[in-house]
């Protein structure tokens, strides 16, 4: 862990607090603006906490990303998805030709997809896909370890490093994203372990499974947690042990996110897994997170609060691939057009309240 | 009631059902999108609801309008609120000057702000201010009824010709909004009435009163039921008695913008108390409401029930204007988008899934 954390460092720099003095500043300012003070709620503690992030209290985010991590899974043979492993390169392509909900809503909120191949069992090769590719597909989590623990260092590395290249050309907000077929199950597993609580909690129907596919399921996580004893004090070996190279990619993402000083939004129940690994390698990094929507998953509730992060939208979203995240985008353009553009009671010559 | 229906319908039209084979076609084609089936959740469930209410599968509206109707409350002298009743003009001039939060977020939306001047208890005048002061603030609820059985009429029609002339100048999708101080303790009591629910269940703090002085709110409510014993039976009744013009206002907007077949956006809990009396004058109206976002203020989660509609946004906003409305529009084009926008397995040429 210390010698990944160093290597995190000398790649992207390190985690640092949020600027305390600029969160004081915009709750401050927040209470000038006219309405009841608190009265735009969760509005108002984004603002805050963008101001803490970027240092001004009238931030403004022109490039922004949702970063598409990608990667199969060795698990799907025991039948715990709805949809077979080859709509994992089907769906990137999906990504690379703009047709997927991902990228309809993405273009909605005036943010980039960036696809990126860290573990898809196929070879793709595509102009605008980034190529990453760590193996081809993780190895069943119910036989043994999904990776080494060496593969799990580089899925978390690759993730860093492509959030400090967007980072280079511009982008200043992210948005995490997903698509691998049965990754439901390793983010569970993860999850399971990192909480301590039991697979039938944590377990979900994914893309949608029956009810006995779902018993299956939570049977298939017990089993990968009994076989491969992954060790919760060590986010890393569990990454190795019952995690997904989409998974770790995102962790790292999240980690370079919050290294370069920029808020990074979780999507759904997989995002929240790799946000779990990576407030486990890093606290501090939990400070840069923004929690986006309340998917119809379960376990995705538990894993909120595991990461005291309170989502805004409850659309019953269950599709992953960073559409609950990029929907989100439109809450924190409004959070900095708050600050940007609303009168003061002064300003507008308003009494204040009794308050 | 049967004269007030008359009247609307000769003014705006009559509110028809939507139309079921659209809605049919916009399922199926749902479940041709490249994602497994009901996986955008309410986004599926908008889309379908828009297919409805427009006839077409892959509606767009280009014109989009928050209506803020503005009026005043004789109840105010009881000192249910943490603002004097002289905020509401003040607000109105800001709203006219672009400088609260429901324009700023209006702007970030692509929708127009509509002030209307329905009861503001002081002399107005801007010239985008829709002057339809039907009287100087309503009377005292708590000594007496709000207004005449005549006013509340109006206040409807108002609202309804309000609707009828935006649509005639191409607006096709409205929000509901509001500003009047005070106007938490007569929603309050419409709830209470329509929904035969105690007022201790219903009454919020509003803009954020004390606890001793929401008491105190709650006491003014059961007294203002208690004086004027309201008919649940007759909407038009519990509005005279114990609502206000704005409340009654935005019931007339909804059942207008619904005869002219276009969805109307709900937004917190005076619009939700205003909605209830549009759905006891006209059942069919709710067809056409979207209800936007879960209000922090207490009793809106049970007034959303009452009205069978359940929000998007969870944002623990509590400031009315019609900003969780707004906001909710994005949620709107992104359903909109999904429609047009999303590439279907076919094309994409991408396996099923088992259901």
């Amino acid at each position: 862990m210390k010698e990944l954390m160093d290597r995190l460092t000398r790649s992207v720099g390190t985690i640092t607090a949020p600027d305390a003095r600029a969160q004081a500043e915009a709750a401050a300012y927040l209470d000038k603006l006219t309405k009841p003070p608190g009265s735009l709620g969760k509005l108002e503690s984004l603002a805050i906490q963008l101001a803490g992030i970027t240092g001004t209290i009238k931030p403004s985010f022109k490039k922004k990303a949702v970063v598409v991590m990608a990667g199969d899974h060795g698990v799907c043979e025991e039948g715990v998805s709805a949809f077979p492993s080859e709509v994992t390169p089907q769906m990137v392509m999906n990504f690379l030709n703009g047709g997927a909900a991902v990228n309809v809503l993405a273009r909605q909120a005036g943010a980039d997809v960036l696809c990126v191949d860290i573990g898809v069992a196929a070879d793709l090769s595509h102009e605008r896909l980034l190529s990453r590719k760590i193996n081809k597909g993780t190895k069943n989590i119910a036989k043994g370890p999904a990776m080494t623990r060496a593969e799990a260092e580089q899925a978390i590395m690759t993730g860093a490093e492509v959030a400090a290249e967007l980072y280079s050309h511009g982008t200043r907000l992210f948005v995490t994203g997903e698509m691998g077929i049965g990754n439901t199950t390793p983010s569970a597993a993860v999850f399971a372990v990192l909480s301590g609580k039991p697979p039938a909690e944590v377990v979900g129907r994914g893309t949608g499974v029956s009810d006995e596919r779902l018993m299956h399921k939570i049977r298939v996580v017990e089993q990968a947690i009994t076989v491969n004893r992954p060790m919760a004090e060590d986010p890393v070996d569990v990454l190795a042990k019952v995690g997904g190279y989409e998974i770790g990619g995102l962790a790292g993402l999240i980690l370079g996110a919050a290294a370069k000083g920029c808020p990074v939004v979780i999507d759904g129940f997989i995002s929240s897994a790799a946000a779990l690994i990576a407030a486990a390698i890093c606290p501090e990094s939990r400070s840069y997170m923004i929690a986006s929507h309340h998917s119809k998953e379960r376990g995705h509730a538990l894993l909120l609060q595991a990461l005291e992060l309170s989502p805004m939208l409850h659309m019953d979203m269950r599709l992953g691939e960073g559409t609950g995240g990029v929907l989100c985008l439109h809450m924190i353009e409004a959070a900095c057009r708050i600050m940007s553009e609303m009168a003061t009671f002064e300003s507008a010559g308003i009494s204040g309240g009794e308050i």
